[in-house]
C-alpha cells in the first residue's frame, strides 16, 4: 500500500489532427499537456502547506514542451512551487503563472486554452510576453524566481493577486531593443533593472464577473486589460475584454497594440459550443505595408464523454498580412 | 489518501555488469528501463478513454535514454499516447511503437528487450529504422505524430494493427541519401513526401502463432516479416522469423539487407533458458570485403525471484567483419 | 483504485529568499529540491527487492538541477539505483551517492545540505570532487555506473559501507591536469585508469558516533575524513571532522586540501538551532596571495510547522579571498 498521503497525481492528454491552411495535416494539442504532482498538509489553526510541481510536454512526439534542440522548457515549466495557505490568503514561491495571465484565462472563450482556434496566446494578452528575460524556447506566461500571492476572496467575491520576480539575472538571449546586435539594449544573461511584478483583480457575483489586471515585465513593456463575464442563462456564458500594451521603453517602431475580443460558451446537452471574435491593432504610425491589424474568428464545439474526457472540433479563420483557415479533430483526457 | 483513481505508476528498472570483446567491464543493462503513468476510464457502453506516458532511462548514469550532449530522446521516449477503445478495437493518436515493431517483438526469444544477447535491434528488424527522419538520438522502432489502430482479437484468434504517421516535418538531421552533402536527398527538417505507415497481422492459436508485418518510412525504406511460435510443450516456446528490407529509394550500394533467426524459452522450476541463432545478409553484389554477414549465437538464463524480480545471466557471440564476445549479469526489477 | 502496491512516491519542495553580498535579493533554495519514486518488494527469507528513482530540480525556475543550456544534470540525478536486501547488507547498481559522502552527511551541522550556510558542499568533503569524468554540469558526490554495498549494522553498532566504479568512458570534457591544453592529462570522454572506489565506516552506540571514510576517484585524486557526533543532552548534538584532500596526481600546484570543522544542532521546542564554524586550509607551499584559508561561521533556525514542514533562516560570515556574508529565509516541505 501507499505509504504517503500526501501527493496527488493529475494531468492531461489532448492530441487531434489538424491542418492549417498551406501546412500538412498534422497530429497536435488543443490544450496544454500535463503530468503533475500536487499536495496539501493541514498544518491545524487553519493553515496548509502546499506544493505543486507540472510537467508539460507535446504528445505527438514525447518531448518536454517546445524542445528544439537544446532549448526545451523547463522539465516543470507548468509550475514548481511550495507555500502556505491561511486567512491571510495564499503565499507560494517559485514558478508559475502570473497573475495577470492568470486572470485573464478566466475570461477567454476557449478557457484560456493555447488552441489556435483559441485567444489567449495572441489576442487575449496583446501579443505581450511576460518573461522576456529567460531562456531561448521558455513560455511567454510565467514568473521564475518570483513570489505569488492570492489574496483570500472576500465576501465570496473580491480578489486580488500579486506575483513579484527577483531581479535575477536567468539566462536570457541578448535582446536587441533599442540598441544594436553589437550593443544590445539588454545583454545576454542580464538582470532585470527595475523589480517585475503583476497585479490582477476580480469580482464575481452570482452570475456577473469583472476583472481588471496590469503587468511590467523585466524589459519594461507594460499591459493593461480589463473584462467581463456573464452568465445570462445558465447554459449561456458571454464575455470580453480590452487589453492595451505598451512596449515604449524597448521598442522603436510601433511600440503600442491594443486588442478586444467577445466570446460565448454555450451548453447543449453534453456538448459545449465555443464561440469567439477579436481584434489586435498595432499602433502602426508609419503606416507599413508589412503591419496589419489581426482579425480572428472561431467556433468550436466539446462532446463530453465523461466529466474527465471529451472530443472536440475547431475551426478558424485568421486574418493578418496573410489569412490562414485552422480545423482540428480531437480528444482530450483528463487524469 | 489519493484524490484520483485513475492513474498506475509502472516501471522496470534493469541492471547488470557485463563484458564486451575489447571493452571494460560495465554496468548497463538488458531490458528497457521505464518509468510510466497511465490509465483506464471507463465510459460506459462498452467504451474506454486511455492514456498512457513512458519515461525511458538509463539505469547507469540516471540519464533518459541514450542522452549525449543536447541530443537525449524525448522525456516520454517510450509513448505519449490517449485513445479509445472499444468494440471497435482500440484508436490512439501520440508516440510509440508502430504495428511492425510491436508485433514483432512477440516473436523473439530475448522477448523484443534490447539485450546485446538478443535479437530484436539488429536481426529481427534486419537493420531497419522505423523514423530517420527523427531528430539526432531517437530511436529506430516508433513514430511520433502517429494514428495507431488494432483490431479487437477477431474470434479470440486474428488481429490487424495498422499505425500511420503524419507527413509533419519533426528537426531530422540531413540526410545524404542518394543525393551529395552539400545537396542531401533529404535535408534537415524536411517532410515526408509520402505518408509512413505499419501494418501487422497475427494469428494465435493455441500453441501456435503467425505474424506477417510490412512497414514502409518517411525516406521510402521498406520492410516485410513474417513469422511463427509454436509451444511444442507447455515449458518449450520455439520461434522463428523471416526479414527483408529494401533500401534502394536512399541507398546506392547494396540497399537489400535479409535476415533470420530461430530461438526457443525453456521453462525450468524458477528458471527460464534463452536460446537464439540468427543470421543478417546484406544483399553486397558488389563483393566488398568490408560487408559481412552478420551470424549470432546467444544463450541467456532468468532465475525468477518472485513474478516481478529476476536475475539474468547471458552470453552471446555475434560475427560480422569482426567478432565479439559478450556476458552479462543482472537484476531486473518490475514496479 | 491504484493497481499496483509498490510504488512511494516522495519529494522535497524547498524555496527561500536569499541574499548574498554584492548580489541581488534572489529566489533560491536551502535543501536539495526531489521528486522521487521508489519500492521494496519482499521476496521471502529475508530477502528484499528495493528500487529507487529521484528527479532533482530547481524550485526557482523548473529545471533539472543545475540546468545551463544543454548541460543539464541527469533527469534521475538523486540516484538511480535496483538491488537486493538481506543477512548479507544491501548490494546495488547504477548511481548515488558514495560510501564516503553518504557517511559524511550525517556529521554536518546542516543535516548535509547543500545550503549556502552549511559546511557539506565545500568543507565537509575539502573541495573534493568524486566523480571529475562525468559530463558538464553533473553533481560532484556521486558515481555512475557502480556497485554499492552497505553492510548490516552489526551488533546495532557497526556498519561498513563500500562504493566502486566501473572504468567506463562517460563523456568527460577534457581535464588539462598536469598535461596541457593541447595534450590535456585526461582527454574528452577518456575511461579511469584506475578503478575509483569509496570506503566508509560508522559506529553508532548511544548518544555517540564515529566514521572514517576514504575514497579515490577517476584521476586519481584521494581524500580521507574522519569524524564524530556527541548527543551531550537529548536536545544538544555535537559534531565535528577532520578531512585530507590529495591531488598531487593531477594538480602541480598546492595538491593537498585539509578542513576541520565542528558545528551544534540544539533543539528548543517546535524550534532547531544550527551552529557551525569550520576552516579549509590549501597548502600554498609558494606563499601565493591568490589562495586563502576559507573560514565560516554560520547559524541557522528551523522552526516545525509540522513533522513533514518547516520555516528557516540562515546567516553566515566565509572570508575566503574574499569575505561574503549570507542570509536566507524559506520553507521546506516534505512530501
Amino acid at each position: 500500500a501507499y505509504a504517503q498521503s500526501s501527493v496527488t497525481i493529475y494531468g492531461t492528454l489532448d492530441a487531434g489532427i489538424s491542418k492549417l491552411t498551406g501546412g500538412t495535416t498534422s497530429v497536435g494539442k488543443r490544450d496544454n499537456n500535463k503530468l503533475g504532482f500536487k499536495g496539501v498538509e493541514d498544518l491545524g489553526s487553519g493553515l496548509s502547506a502546499l506544493f505543486q510541481l507540472e510537467i508539460r510536454y507535446e504528445p505527438d512526439t514525447g518531448t518536454i514542451e517546445n524542445t528544439s534542440g537544446a532549448n526545451s522548457r523547463p522539465l516543470f515549466q507548468g509550475q514548481s512551487r511550495v507555500g502556505l495557505q491561511g486567512d491571510f490568503g495564499t503565499v507560494r514561491l517559485g514558478r508559475g503563472l502570473t497573475a495577470f495571465q492568470e486572470t485573464s484565462t478566466q475570461f477567454e472563450p476557449w478557457s484560456g486554452m493555447p488552441a489556435v482556434a483559441g485567444y489567449q496566446t495572441d489576442l487575449q494578452v496583446a501579443g505581450y510576453t511576460t518573461d522576456p528575460m529567460s531562456p531561448v524556447g521558455n513560455s511567454r506566461n510565467r514568473f521564475s524566481n518570483a513570489v505569488f500571492y492570492n489574496s483570500p476572496v472576500v465576501g465570496g467575491i473580491f480578489q486580488v493577486n500579486l506575483t513579484v520576480q527577483a531581479k535575477e539575472a536567468n539566462n536570457n538571449p541578448a535582446i536587441v531593443g533599442k540598441g544594436t546586435a553589437a550593443a544590445p539594449q539588454f545583454p545576454a544573461n542580464s538582470a532585470p533593472t527595475t523589480t517585475p511584478y503583476s497585479l490582477s483583480a476580480t469580482a464575481i457575483n452570482g452570475p456577473l464577473g469583472v476583472y481588471g489586471a496590469y503587468e511590467k515585465n523585466a524589459i519594461q513593456s507594460k499591459i493593461w486589460s480589463v473584462g467581463a463575464f456573464y452568465k445570462a442563462m445558465p447554459e449561456l456564458k458571454l464575455m470580453g475584454s480590452y487589453q492595451s500594451q505598451d512596449q515604449t521603453e524597448n521598442v522603436t517602431i510601433n511600440p503600442k497594440t491594443k486588442a478586444w475580443l467577445v466570446g460565448a460558451n454555450y451548453t447543449v446537452g453534453a456538448g459545449l459550443v465555443r464561440l469567439g471574435y477579436g481584434q489586435k491593432d498595432p499602433d502602426n504610425v508609419l503606416n507599413s505595408p508589412a503591419i496589419a491589424k489581426t482579425k480572428q474568428v472561431s467556433i468550436g464545439y466539446d462532446y463530453n464523454l465523461s466529466p474527465r474526457t471529451y472530443l472536440y472540433i475547431d475551426a478558424s479563420n485568421k486574418k493578418a498580412t496573410t489569412t490562414a483557415n485552422f480545423y482540428s479533430l480531437g480528444i482530450h483526457h483528463n487524469f
